[in-house]
């Protein structure tokens, strides 16, 4: 089935995806409505039918519906859309309590209709990186996992600056990297959430957090996002007990780092003003193997061919219903441990 | 009063007491005592009077003993040698448990002598680098502190390996870490511990941990150590309102960034595979400050000339028992944690 897409807020991210989800065969966008004239009239400069009103918009000939709203009215227009007996993509956060996510779930069943939300950092290639080093177990066991993003700006654009509106960190990138490491590792791999939220630069929302996720596994993940951390620390740090992987960014700057048992240690004792240490004395460079990240491929039109061809009921959502609550569940977690100091047993 | 020292364990840390704690005005090593008749021997080549029995070591003209053995019997010897009248340092960590600990404060105050614990690390340039950033509030309000150790050896030496004798990685290098942070921050700065240990490459005893102090202040610390992790980020990074410090290891190498808030920010926006982000996206180079971090002086003499000025009722310790006490309940509550995944409040 050719996919007609309609989208739901012209602003930046509605925008993207006008310029993305043509990308693939047999999708293309036909109309836009929005509250803001303004946005209406650039969708019309943009080749869109413009909509004022939502039901005139519901009524067009579209098979799918995009929105890319602030996060505080995802579940209303979203359940709208479904109702009017479209497919749904939401942009993330899904919504503002578990309570929407779940309408929003029962409204997709009601109406038969498929209902996703764009986890599109699951295409991120730093990201593909990881994954494929994880379940190709190239450092054998994984204790530890590092997920981190520090920036400089001390910013939070537009309404992710505002709880009303569903703005903060947690919701902003929180939602991406939960979503990644579940993908990854398992929906229901977490026992325990330990979050500290931090308002460094932002008034009234948190533009910093450090996540702690206890695994089943009995590994674990430090997660830390916050626009001001003026010295960036690689976006992952693998550990694992035959090498450590890291990558520097969003991209393939990195590298793996192993140890060649064949070559016998050098004797080495660092010296620091308070006495030596032979532990944590480096290694000699001979001892030491470096190799290159796998060229992981990722490709973020999978998103919206998955979608077309699932519509057709020719395969499974990637992004599933289900895997977006219990991310949810997870920063609901988030949010509780933040507020009360404890972790939360999940 | 001149000190006369005498050291119990003569193997390396002994050894390094020798090499020392004479540096210092008044205070000589002039005795060991040791299990192991070689290390007698070699401290009788060293220029001491040696002993292979405890009884006469203790009977000698010595009026402070260092006691530089396995922990497993930090707590007896160092309590034979206070009820011998002697002044006492131990190395660190000062026992196996609470209630050895308890037992060497009670053991000081009865024979009226002074007991004080080894924690060097106090003088560390790197600390007091970071001390003296955090005391000047150089980075105005610190919201987060990282303390890490990241080594490639993956090797415990000797007696670190084996539980029975108070072996791993929370009792070597924790315990400096945790007491430089409580005698910078303040000895009941912390509220709860979190606490994952692994032991990667060390059969018995864990050579990683991850430690996260929760403090009362709202300010947190991620503490992460271990022995394989083969790509090794800075030894501190300190994450302040305004402006983040690293430094990279156990010296002056590192720096503190700012931000100059009076030049217009460039508009930059990062492309990812999967999307653009403005929150992440670099600043232009020339709104960055970069500082060079304070030379803050670090001399380990400090430590004996102390202990002799204390002895002779001339100042307080630095280094005091109930510090000590407040340090070794912090590395209970974290053995807790890691046993039992749960969080510890203090």
């Amino acid at each position: 089935m050719a996919i007609r897409m309609g989208i739901i807020g012209f602003g930046y991210m509605g925008k993207w995806h006008l310029n993305n989800a043509p990308k693939v065969e047999n999708v293309s966008v036909v109309a836009a409505y929005d509250i803001v004239p303004e946005r209406v009239q650039a969708a019309e400069e943009a080749g869109l039918k413009g909509f004022y009103n939502l039901d005139e918009f519901l009524k067009e000939d579209i098979n799918l519906v995009l929105v890319a709203t602030p996060n505080d009215v995802h579940c209303e227009l979203a359940c709208a859309a479904m109702k009017a007996g479209k497919n749904v993509i939401c942009e993330k956060p899904v919504a503002m309590s578990l309570t929407e996510v779940d309408r929003m779930i029962a409204t997709a069943k009601e109406n038969n209709v498929l209902f996703t939300v764009h986890q599109n950092r699951r295409w991120d290639k730093d990201f593909r990186i990881v994954k494929e080093i994880i379940e190709t177990r190239e450092l054998g066991n994984v204790y530890a996992i590092h997920s981190r993003l520090h920036g400089t700006r001390g910013a939070m654009f537009g309404w992710r600056a505002e709880p009303e509106h569903g703005g903060g960190m947690i919701y902003d990138w929180g939602v991406h990297f939960v979503d990644q490491l579940m993908w990854m590792l398992g929906f229901d791999a977490i026992k325990s959430v330990f979050c500290k939220t931090v308002k460094v630069k932002t008034p009234e929302v948190e533009d910093y957090f450090f996540l702690l996720l206890d695994l089943k596994s009995g590994a674990h993940i430090q997660m830390e996002v916050g626009t001001w951390v003026l010295n960036q620390l690689p976006r992952w740090m693998i550990l694992g007990d035959e090498g450590t992987a890291y990558v520097n960014d969003f991209t393939r700057n990195g590298g793996i780092i192993k140890v060649d048992e064949t070559v016998e240690p050098e004797e080495i004792v660092v010296m620091t003003t308070s006495g030596p240490t032979r532990t944590f004395a480096p290694r000699g460079k001979k001892e030491i193997i470096n190799k290159e990240l796998p060229d992981s491929p990722a490709d973020l039109t999978e998103y919206y061919a998955n979608l077309r061809d699932a519509i057709d009921g020719k395969c499974e959502l990637i992004v599933k219903p289900e895997q977006v609550r219990a991310v949810f569940t997870v920063l609901e977690a988030a949010f509780e441990s933040a507020k009360t100091g404890r972790q939360i047993e999940l």
